[in-house]
């Protein structure tokens, strides 16, 4: 969308109203650009930005003698309430933001605005090096995948499969033959191909999609290939078919030629379903528990109503599947997964198996690795779950908070095991937002070859650069490295809870704002600096200075001490930084680094020089 | 009790069952002293210890191959279920368990059992001064009590009012006269006085019970009362009746001839109601929902269950009714606050609006005060409450656990403000559980009266001596102790949850057993270390050596490294503590303190001298 094709673009005098009325309202300025809705506050340096790709519905509501009301809900759960004076101005601005906010075409996602000289000297596959994560080979180097399987190029150009990777890996004696009639038995030509070998013992981890079996068709190619895939663990003369949907809707797919593997053509097989929703269960599930968040007025409207929402009960059932994947693998059994076209609650499910059984999924760069892989690499579908073409009414009901909901699965088992992953809640809250933003390429598109054609390498900022230079924000104080697989995850009723800081998260006024995370991390920090010093001291290269530092002081502050600079300590991707001198709060802008790695203000460093 | 009345005092192959089924049952032997039930696992160092006045109910169950069942439901929220090979033994077992779990006389308390040295030679006043942590005199000078309010001796030798101390304080100008007439005019004699006194603007809470009233009775030297308390708080015309219950219960005492204030006799005053549940309600509900913890076996059924408990309305109403009392302290309105008889829930609205208003009390020492003040000192009946004297069925109705919620309300409070209190969830769980334990003299009797007439300061030890012994423990890290009113209390629905740590806290092989406060505090403790060290060298004092620790390995430990001293770090009440040479972790026994005030294990200990 060119510049001039909004309408209006500023609207002064406008109220921000409080939801739970904890504080007064705001009176500020709204201005509209072709990438954000901001509201810039008159009195206070507050600035609130919002990408028009995270705005999901604007309603008007009456009209009081105080003015029009505007409502806009977000897909990063935030809803903002403006009190507009003059009708007309409020009709305005409702249909610019109509208009900013839906995208007709994904090759004008904000995304390819922001990236001002595209890379156009290096070519796509040179680019995608550096701006994925995740790089096939070296990944199943990384897992040892033993020499029963073998890479293929079967796929390139994406010939059998468009919503597959070009590189795939099978077992090492699967024909050609054979592949390609496997891929004419599965919904959408999805064969069943490798995505995590456990070099423990070899036994492994496929995904597809369902078999067109219907009532009665068999594939003789297909059953062939899960022998393969069977007989790669040389050490099991078994295999798990895992179906993560309810029986019932396996069996209503039978009368449209889908379903299910019938265990009497794959001979020493076994099958096994579990009762995980799909996408239109999962979406009115959330849609409830939103209800339960921002509507409820007492605790038992809000008990009952969380409760009737399903959604723990659906995270639940995700883990226990995921934990019955890599239970089944530890006793070496090799797994093939699916649903039905195998992206949504497969991609679930199989991450969740390898976040726990591997912990190097556990950390910052392999959960990027994760998410590239079972996520973008196997074709979740991000364009249509998170409803970036929000122009195209059509795919309204293809929308589903499938990714937000494995995202909280990771919350959930963050909580259970505190020190188990590298990363911290902010990083999950980060990638759940931009999965949304359209700000960046990496989670544009419907699948690999999408991304390759919208040539998002050269064209955009990749999620994953924008986390490495903010690096330290995401990490978690209390990780341990230790490798370990988490085996006690504890599945009992009352270990699953809302994760308020996601859905209640701008609700500012009331929420415990404080991050434990972030005075950790300044203590962690700090205890470096001294013992660098200390060590420096000890070895003859640093005359002993008077140089105290008072601990506690580091935890007496709340907004940055120069007030000056307009930034606000409420905002949770701000980290609160304190300078080592005077132990007063700074921004990030208004804090450097010494020569001995201390953060001092402009003041103790002037002072110290 | 002696020691040769209890019958069976030792069982062998006791197996202990695993609730949840997450772990094996262990074999060990089952030892009964006068003092505890022991369970002694046979092949690992794990010991279980359990007071026997912690001991709620016994039940046997049906005999299967495996043996008889015998389970153990403890006042901590703690189920043990033992498998008994033999029907016999498991009767005996039974029986002796009667025998020492039920208490017929508070002077049998094991409290008074465990300090083998009563202090003869100290008089009770002397003792009393070290023992208890209130001395009325010194808290109402650090209130700053005005002049418009003074001590009286009227209760001394509890001459009128046998529930309240001998010291009380009422409004300067009021005569004896007039305390004995309001006195009568009381139910339980618990006239009006003061608790607590708001410098900043001399506004007061007061507490007493609800008034004889009836149907048509008034009192001149009550209303009289009130108006000098109303008088005492001289920048305020109005005074808040407060009655904690609802005001249908209020109503159906009118028909005992209790009930409350008629406004139209006490001229300028409020009444306001709030609907706090009696101990019945309350019992009640927590008996819900202690089953919806242990027994639920879905996330719905949890749900459900938790939301038809109530418990958690309960906590926010009662926060809610603490709010309203100390947001009308700080708008200068002094209240005065009763319930029935003005014991329990006006113990625990009192000291919630205090916690609100006064940081002092969100210290170790501050709510220590608060405790022996608001619940000791005006006759809380810890005694039937605590059900302490379990053989008296009479009593077993007058049990409710007031005292716990009021925790819980705590622990909900601090989850919100995690810098606001300076001790940790541990101390909250300690204090609850000793309130049970019968260990310690500090919450035995239902009264000040009742803990003079049994000398507990001279025949028992003081659970605060205890706290004081490893204070350290109950320290929370990332306490601040800047000095502020907490009036952003969220009340909204989902600012509740279920504290799991306290009804679940014996769920040992599934939940979340890490302490981030332990490694904060370590590291903390570390950060003073290093401090130190470095200053030491920069004052020449110290020649600088090779010191060198690493942080990052202080997190990688998870039992005592010398295992031979049988220590399992499982149990909450046990700290882990770092040896900072070589980062292993070791319980107290098997750590020392250098001379530069560095924790050490024996090796390095002697590798350093």
């Amino acid at each position: 969308m060119k510049f001039q094709e909004i309408g209006t673009t500023k609207v002064k005098r406008v109220q921000l109203v409080d939801r739970l009325g904890s504080e007064a309202n705001l009176i500020g300025t709204i201005h509209i650009t072709t990438s954000h809705f901001i509201f810039k506050a008159e009195d206070t340096p507050k600035e609130i930005w919002i990408s028009n790709a995270l705005i999901g519905s604007i309603e008007r509501s009456s009209i009081s003698a105080a003015g029009s009301r505007l409502i806009i809900k977000c897909k990063n759960f935030q809803t903002i309430t403006l009190l507009i004076p003059k009708e007309k101005e409020c009709l305005d601005l409702y249909e610019t933001l109509l208009r900013v906010s839906k995208l007709y075409n994904i090759n004008e996602a904000f995304a390819f605005f922001r990236k001002e000289n595209p890379d156009k000297q290096v070519s796509v596959k040179e680019a995608s090096n550096n701006w994925f994560r995740l790089n096939w080979d070296e990944e199943f180097k990384r897992q040892e995948v033993g020499d029963t399987w073998k890479k293929t190029d079967f796929n390139a150009a994406y010939a059998y499969c468009d919503t597959y990777p070009e590189e795939l890996w099978i077992p090492a004696n699967a024909s050609t033959q054979v592949l390609i009639g496997s891929c004419r038995f599965r919904s959408r030509a999805r064969l069943p191909v490798l995505t995590y070998y456990y070099k423990a013992n070899g036994a492994a981890i496929c995904r597809c999609s369902q078999p067109l079996a219907g009532f009665s068709a068999r594939c003789v190619e297909d059953e062939n290939l899960m022998e393969l895939i069977m007989g790669a663990n040389q050490s099991a003369s078994t295999l798990y078919l895992i179906d993560t949907r309810p029986k019932v809707n396996a069996m209503v797919n039978k009368v449209q030629g889908k379903g299910f593997e019938d265990v009497r053509n794959y001979q020493n097989m076994q099958s096994h379903f579990f009762d995980i929703e799909n996408i239109h269960v999962m979406r009115s599930s959330l849609n409830k528990l939103l209800d339960a968040c921002q509507k409820s007025t007492s605790v038992t409207e809000y008990l009952k109503a969380v409760e009737s929402s399903g959604w723990l009960r659906h995270l639940k059932i995700l883990i226990e599947c995921g934990k019955f994947i890599s239970d089944s693998i530890l006793r070496c059994i090799s797994c093939v997964v699916h649903c039905s076209d195998g992206w949504d609650r497969t991609s679930q499910t199989v991450a969740i198996a390898q976040l726990l059984l591997d912990p190097y999924y556990r950390t910052i760069y392999g959960f990027q690795v994760l998410l590239d892989k079972d996520w973008l690499g196997f074709g979740f579908k991000f364009d249509d779950r998170c409803s970036h073409l929000s122009a195209n009414e059509e795919l309204l009901k293809e929308a589903s908070p499938i990714f937000t909901q494995f995202i909280d699965v990771v919350y959930q088992l963050m909580r259970q095991k505190p020190t188990a992953f590298e990363f911290n809640e902010r990083f999950l809250l980060e990638i759940n937002e931009h999965a949304y933003s359209c700000m960046y390429g990496t989670f544009l598109g419907n699948c690999d070859k999408d991304r390759k054609d919208l040539r998002v390498a050269t064209r955009t900022h990749s999620l994953w650069a924008h986390i490495d230079s903010n690096l330290e924000h995401y990490k978690n104080p209390f990780y341990k490295s230790t490798s370990y697989y988490l085996n006690d995850i504890d599945l009992g009723p009352s270990a699953f809870v809302v994760w308020t800081n996601l859905y209640n998260q701008f609700d500012t006024g009331i929420q415990p704002r404080e991050y434990i995370n972030d005075v950790a991390v300044n203590t962690k920090e700090h205890l470096n600096v001294l013992e660098t010093k200390l060590k420096q001291v000890n070895e003859g290269k640093l005359l002993p200075t008077n140089f105290s530092v008072k601990w506690q002081s580091l935890l007496n502050a709340e907004e940055c001490y120069s007030r000056n600079c307009g930034l606000e300590y409420t905002t949770r991707f701000e980290k609160r930084l304190y300078c080592y001198n005077c132990g007063k709060v700074f921004c990030k802008r208004c804090i450097k680094v010494n020569e001995h790695g201390s953060r001092l203000c402009a003041q103790c460093l002037k002072a110290s020089s």
